[in-house]
Order: structure tokens, then sequence, then C-alpha cells
């Protein structure tokens, strides 16, 4: 298994990315600890580390909306994955909301794009 | 000035992911302490905190590789942003290449894809 580096951030994480195979639209950014990062590998679902729940996380498992890995980006650090995904569902975020990233910044305040 | 939710990594961070402001492309992640994420908003320059050297880090003032940003993005927890860049000089990573994110996996190892 490709070893990635778990160290930096306390608690073994590391930032994952999804991001639309298709769009290349960033969809949403969540944490892996090693065994969610092999758990992504040998499953092909995004998985990841929940720091609210502390658990390990399979997107979707419960809402329907998983994310069936297309393809692995890996940084030159070691530290950073990019999940290029299919996103079942068309919802990624919790809000159902297409991507978690629906507002931006504009004058000063926050304002919703979807 | 928007306030974002530093609290969730030890050390007030949060990921900050530079994505080419035209094609979409993710060119690397790193992280924002609420320093960083007054000077990007004050001065349009990407400006992170680096967690090697533990000093604010305006991206590419040494390399001249800076990242002019287009547009921020702001997650439905308000910790995690996108900055849509334009990557001057061509290369976001220390590496020289336009992306840190330069290899994928592909059976079980990590091929180079630029």
């Amino acid at each position: 298994m490709i070893k990635l580096d778990f160290s930096k951030i306390n608690g073994g994480l590391l930032p994952a990315i999804a991001q639309d195979y298709k769009t290349g639209e960033i969809l949403m950014v969540a944490f892996m600890n090693e065994e969610a990062w092999k758990k992504t590998l040998e499953t092909g679902l995004a998985t990841y580390w929940s720091r609210s729940r502390n658990e390990l996380w399979t997107k979707g498992l419960t809402s329907g909306n998983t994310q069936k890995v297309k393809e692995i980006l890996v940084d030159c650090d070691l530290d950073t994955v990019v999940l290029k995904v299919e996103q079942i569902g068309g919802a990624a975020c919790h809000t159902n909301k297409r991507s978690c990233f629906y507002r931006k910044v504009e004058e000063g305040k926050l304002i919703e794009i979807m």
C-alpha cells in the first residue's frame, strides 16, 4: 500500500479533497486517517475520518450519496490527496447542495451561488 | 470581515485549496490561520501559514510564483476555503510542477502524470 504521511495533524489526519471527476468542481474537503485511506483504496468508495463523530465515515452510507472513486492524486509531500469522484445522488453536502462550497465572498459578505 | 471557524485543527488552522480559476485544476493545499485569511482578503494574494517554518507565508514572495486570488469559496461549516487563483509563473509546487498533485495512484503505485 502507498504510504502517506499522517503525522502532520494531531490525530494522524490528512486532508482529502473530493472533486467531481467530470467537471473539476470541488465538492467537499474531509480528513482521512490511515484506516480511512486503506478502506478507500480497498472499496473504491470515499471513506473519511469523522472528526465530529470520531469514527470511520464511508460517505453516503446512510444518505445514499456515496462517492465512487475514479482516480486518486497524491501531492508532493504525501500529506494530501485528491479523490476524483462520481458523486452519487448529486449532493455532496449535508445541506443537500451539490457542493459544500456553495457560497462565495463578495464585498466582505458570503453570497450563495447554488 | 467574514468569520471562519479556526478551532478545529490545533493551532487554529483551516485547509485552503488553491484551484486554477480557468481550468479547475487543484494546484495545492495549504493551511491558513486567521492572520493568513485576513492578509489574503486584504492583499488579493494567497497567503498561508507555513507549518514547517511556523510563519506567515505569502505564496511566491521569494520564488515569484504568486497566486492572484480571483474568487474565494467558503464551505458549509466555515472551516475550509477554496481560492480560485491565477498561478503566476506557472508552477504552484516547490518541485516546479504546475500542481503539487502530479502523481496518481495506479495499481498500488504512484505514477507521474505531469
